[in-house]
């Protein structure tokens, strides 16, 4: 066995005792833990001011063994028959959604070196936080979810496209009601949306309602109306989320009348 | 093939290949969206002043294309079966749900020719907005969610009767133990009406809220009750969608002993 | 037939044809229906003070016509064989919750002529609204929902008590840890009920909320687990609906290969 | 018959007949009723202040017939075959989640006994809450909302998962974008976590709510994404205990074509 297979079989999520493979799991998942645990402490000033060269270390730690990993992962991806071509496959596994979340989980701290202004530098930051999808190698939780989702894509985007509408259509009218009475609140179509979204998903934070008779009037109705809508990608998620776990954990389904395999509900 | 029949062909929704009547949905289609944003943006106040001419071009640009596609769609209805006498297939044509929408498209741009206050005219801007229903001939989605409300319009009417009785009697519980407390917030029972829904829909934006211990009670036991009266519709039409998606998706179904068909679920 | 049986027959919903009967319960419904929105109008101030007479003509004739239809249904009942006996029959008809609700709808007026405190008498007004109840003899969609929601009891009983606990639970908790920053709104257990309910209910008026970080935590936590506990009856109402009404619009089903009769699912 | 074995029978929830086993059982639930009122009630500083002999009576009196319950149950216990190994079995029986939450429901009086600091003795009365607990043993609504629970952990830790994920990378975002703005609000990560939590289950109270143009749009996309992941374990928990009870209320099944036995669905 070659290098490169070895280290290709120990950086890939284990499958069966391959006792090496399951230490270098174990390392990134708690690596990606204390990131994010990092990243939710830095946060908090005291903290942030008290520990900052901890930080700052932890941080180097943590890129370079992601970089480490990703230039790994990049050399033996050519072990995969689908990546087997040297360069055409590794450009196409690069381009495969979970290098793409390694690569994204390491650029925010090289980008600095090539250059521009501090505040773009400052919303870099935000993006390590996408550290935490790196996770989603070895989660089958998040693969479940994204399955759901998959599968269910065509409810989902009908969904969307009437909520989007009622979005519009309710936060044009509002906007006619209650503008006059409170131009701040309600200043313009957009800004009446904040209320409409907080309004349909029954949020209701308070910084925006209706106070003219006729506006009562009219949200009240959109509440109702809006809640069902809002409501029906809830409901599509949890029954595509339902019918999944159910598919993972029946038994084979049996004819009672022939003994007979019959195909999943 | 005459003129009219060819026409009728291109503004009616493509079936097949034909790229001209493809085109012309496009562009419908696109027209509509544009009117959209321009209502949504013409809100904002900046946009509103500095850029005043673009949207009165843009409106009569639009109010001049769907007043011709109105036009043409009277002239040509006629092709089909069901409209084919010249004035009584058309009348009963222009009285059906998606031409009527067409018409009220375009006629808050007509009626300030014909007299009327400034009042009146301010708020039919409002109607404009109702252009975004016009994607009702193309939108699957919106005609699935029609057939859904329409299928369980026995359940959702039951529903509703409910939850008016519920909405008139918590209202009237609550201004009674609330009102000398609270004169303005309950200050009669159609305005406590604005606090039982915002309760019951769990919207509760805090404008309105009890401050008896008695009105905290009764409340806490309506919110209770509300909820789950108001969240049946909400399972109901959701329900719904999902019989709806799922007779669409469906294989036909076949019974497993003798290999004929058998109806959908 | 007798004269009794006649008014029985009237007085009854109508079944067929009889168009007496029929007007009957039109004209009753009606004035139910007057009466909940005189109920509701006289509670806005300006209508109260100037159609005072007005109102006070429509309540006496209202009386008048629910104590006759009232006395009329006494009279009448021992037409049917369950009531048949002339006493103990009408006492046990008295007792039935319809007729109780009918004496409901009229007492709070009689109750004036027998003393008491103008504070109780003030309060009598309220009971008024329970005319609405009235309905229930006619409504198909109150009767649905009886029956749903007895078809249910016990598991609505089973989520009502855990409900219960957990309500007093989490209120107890937040007591202990908010208590001492906010002594206002979680003065007491009680009192933090009142943020139990608005909070699992995912009501959120916002007037009591935690604001110590310990009490956010496990605000966080009860919040997530009691709103999975108050969604429940939502849940199990919700089936029971879809069930009720499934049963009600199910053509009879065919077991498929011998065409014989089979029971509702 | 030995009186260890016979006080065993009365102490334990009744099954049959034995009314003094009964009467037992009455006199717990009833003592755990009155005790949890005892708590609600003396969080009222008028009652606390009045009653407060009263208070200390009674739970004298509780504590002593507590602590003689724990302690028959723990000399009975070795009646039941699993425990019959008089301290071993002892030992196993002590640390049964019944008998811990018995242990639990005493501690806090013996406590003070053993020394210390008044800030941890007064957190300690919190912990006499947990006498409620002691309800669980006669509760068959509790044991059914415990199985469902267990039933449907790996759906519920899946979800609970992916719902941290969510947490944490909206309040990462959110953070980020409003802490210019609202410093006090959104201070840190965990302090937007609470703003997080009180959005995705849509509490809403108001406290904190983003008011920047941008992070309106980003809590729009949050909050939609939010409640369907929020509510999915509400889904989960009510799709599981209507399968529950439907299993505990359904006639064994019959084959129509041969009449044998079928499995619950």
């Amino acid at each position: 066995m070659t290098l490169r297979k070895r280290i290709h079989e120990i950086i890939q999520p284990a499958a069966g005792d391959d006792w090496l493979s399951r230490l270098f799991d174990l390392f990134i998942l708690s690596l990606i833990a204390l990131n994010v645990a990092s990243i939710v402490l830095e946060s908090v000033r005291e903290l942030r001011e008290t520990y900052a060269r901890t930080f700052w270390r932890f941080e180097m730690f943590s890129v370079c063994v992601f970089t480490a990993e990703y230039v790994l992962r990049l050399w033996t991806c050519v072990e995969e028959p689908r990546y087997a071509r040297p360069v055409a496959g590794r450009i196409r596994a690069a381009l495969s959604p979970l290098l793409l979340i390694d690569l994204l989980a390491i650029l925010p701290f090289y980008l600095p070196f090539f250059a521009v202004d501090l505040r773009f530098l400052r919303s870099l930051r935000l993006f390590r936080v996408f550290r935490v999808a790196k996770v989603a190698r070895y989660s089958t939780a998040l693969q479940t979810i994204g399955r759901v989702m998959a599968s269910r894509r065509s409810e989902l985007l009908v969904t969307a496209f009437a909520m989007g509408l009622l979005l519009i259509l309710s936060a044009t009218v509002m906007y006619y009601v209650e503008n006059e009475a409170q131009p701040e609140s309600f200043s313009s179509i957009p800004a009446t949306m904040w209320w409409a979204v907080t309004t349909m998903t029954t949020v209701g934070y308070g910084d925006a309602c209706p106070i003219t008779p006729l506006g009562k009037v009219l949200a009240s109705f959109i509440a109702i109306l809006g809640i069902g809508m809002f409501a029906v990608p809830t409901g599509i998620l949890g029954a595509g989320f339902t019918d999944e776990m159910r598919r993972k954990n029946a038994p084979p389904r049996r004819c009672p009348h022939c003994g007979g395999d019959l195909p999943p509900e």
